[in-house]
């Protein structure tokens, strides 16, 4: 079933322990889209500007990822830099320029409409909203947000909490969403603010999933209430951090808009799908490695991760 | 198989979100073999004051946890003061009184020379390395330590690394010791001073077991190359974590003495009933919750942890 993404799709100037790259191709939108294109369709809504290029296009259209609904637009696509000098963990910002995200109004193109699954990426919560407004009749609705729009942008964000069914999030923005620093009681509170299903981010610890009462979506066949973890494996070298959330949520949600039910066993492997690309994220700068990644070398790793914690 | 284990029998005052207790049972070798005892005998050997008395005996006793390689002197028990008020992850340590320890010289009563495991639980490692030399033919050695030893008595510290099995320290002493920063590099660095098998401890995220070449003991069936991760269950309530660590190693350690071959299976179970352990002692003040735990809510929250991450 196909996935219509909306987010960022930008350029990233990132310095990390093992080097500096200007201007690489980056956004939640374009890190989400590369991992989930190893499962299903993907579609993406977002704006670009001039600097946008072919070179770029070419990224997506590698990878059979749909590029209508990106808008081309006169001015320069959003710009990020950071970097992970101190905290391979914790991006330091040091720019943001949003350009012409400021006044980007999101279309759905008519070809997107019969997507079955929708992700929000990281945004401007108000776009976020408009774009699901566009969709109602979605199966399954997740996103994600950042500590920026937690903290400065809050009632727009508890507007679209309301509309989705998985929220993805790290630690830090789970405790900040919900006021409390005990990562269940944190939990809880999040999911009494509308989705069915929490899934934090841990970075190199890999991710936990909390589901509220009710099961996530009316399909699954049973319930699941304890919360599911799924581990990332230690790696040898990190490169590049960057997009390994956005990685991570690609994985999860391609991997389970790929199966046809969607089972508590389905969910469960779609954490350790999302587990994985995260992981092949952090090995090169950039979107890098999921440019030249195979599904074999996908699958190969998922089997690593479940051995890694596998008891019989 | 028995398990003898040396360090520190003490006495805490701990502050934590929860609230505060002044001078309760403590110590590494404590929590060690309260958790230890639920899976096989245990031995201790430590050093008291005048203010250990039949109270804290008791603790042990009701236990069956052999005594009589503590000696008891004039002076004061090992005293250590710390709070969790910022950062329940980690400690600040506001007092440490090292009393009676100042002059120890452990010796090994007769009746636990036919110990088959010997634990050297976090304390001076001079005293690590008398107590292992007493002991060359036990068949699995396994040791703690801290920053302070790690930073400021390095070279006693490598003389006891030599001599182990397996080292269980969490992330930070894992990355002090190797002086790096990636924990994968880390752990070959630590694997290269002496043990076979290096346990780091990650908190709430749970451990990781990393391998060298050789598999830990000539008695396991086959090498195990990739490292292995247990779990923790994320906790709706921290009261203290004070001897996470330590009940960890008692159920690592305690579980593997419990089993006649030392397969990568009983391994791995072991990592899973480490994480069990160190989760049930964060839910009371000091050993409260270790004191009246029963081996039925062992076995079925070690079952909720292997539910935690299983995909099949």
């Amino acid at each position: 079933m196909a996935i219509t993404v909306v987010g960022s799709v930008a350029f990233d100037s990132i310095e990390t322990p093992a080097g500096r790259r200007e201007r690489c191709l980056g956004g939640a939108a374009t890190y989400f889209s590369l991992s989930a294109s190893f499962f299903t369709d993907v579609r993406v809504i977002a704006v670009v500007g001039e600097d946008f290029g072919r070179r770029q296009e070419a990224v997506f259209q590698a990878r059979n990822i749909d590029t209508r609904g990106i808008e081309h637009t006169a001015g320069k696509s959003f710009f990020w830099e950071g970097s992970y000098l101190e905290n391979l963990n914790e991006a330091k910002t040091h720019n943001t320029e949003l350009n012409v995200f400021a006044a980007f109004e999101p279309k759905i193109p008519e070809a997107y409409r019969d997507s079955e699954f929708l992700f929000l990426a990281n945004i401007d919560p108000v776009l976020q909203r408009r774009v699901r407004e566009q969709m109602p009749d979605v199966k399954l609705v997740a996103g994600d947000t950042m500590n920026y729009w937690i903290n400065d942008h809050r009632p727009a964000l508890l507007e679209v909490l309301k509309g989705l069914d998985v929220l993805l999030i790290n630690d830090t923005e789970a405790r900040i969403l919900a006021g409390n620093n005990n990562l269940v009681q944190a939990a809880r509170a999040v999911l009494a603010l509308g989705p069915h299903t929490l899934v934090v981010k841990h970075g190199e610890y890999g991710a936990t999933a909390f589901f509220s009462g009710e099961s996530f979506t009316p399909k699954v066949k049973s319930a699941q209430h304890h919360p599911f973890r799924a581990p990332a494996l230690p790696l040898e070298e990190v490169v590049d951090p960057t997009g390994a959330g956005d990685s991570f949520a690609g994985g999860f949600f391609g991997y389970l808009a790929s199966q046809g039910e969607l089972t508590p066993a389905a969910f469960r492997r779609a954490m350790f799908y999302g587990s994985v690309m995260g992981s092949f994220a952090c090995e090169r700068f950039g979107t890098e490695r999921l440019q030249e990644l195979t599904r074999k070398e996908i699958d190969d790793r998922f089997i690593l991760f479940r051995e890694l914690t596998h008891l019989d």
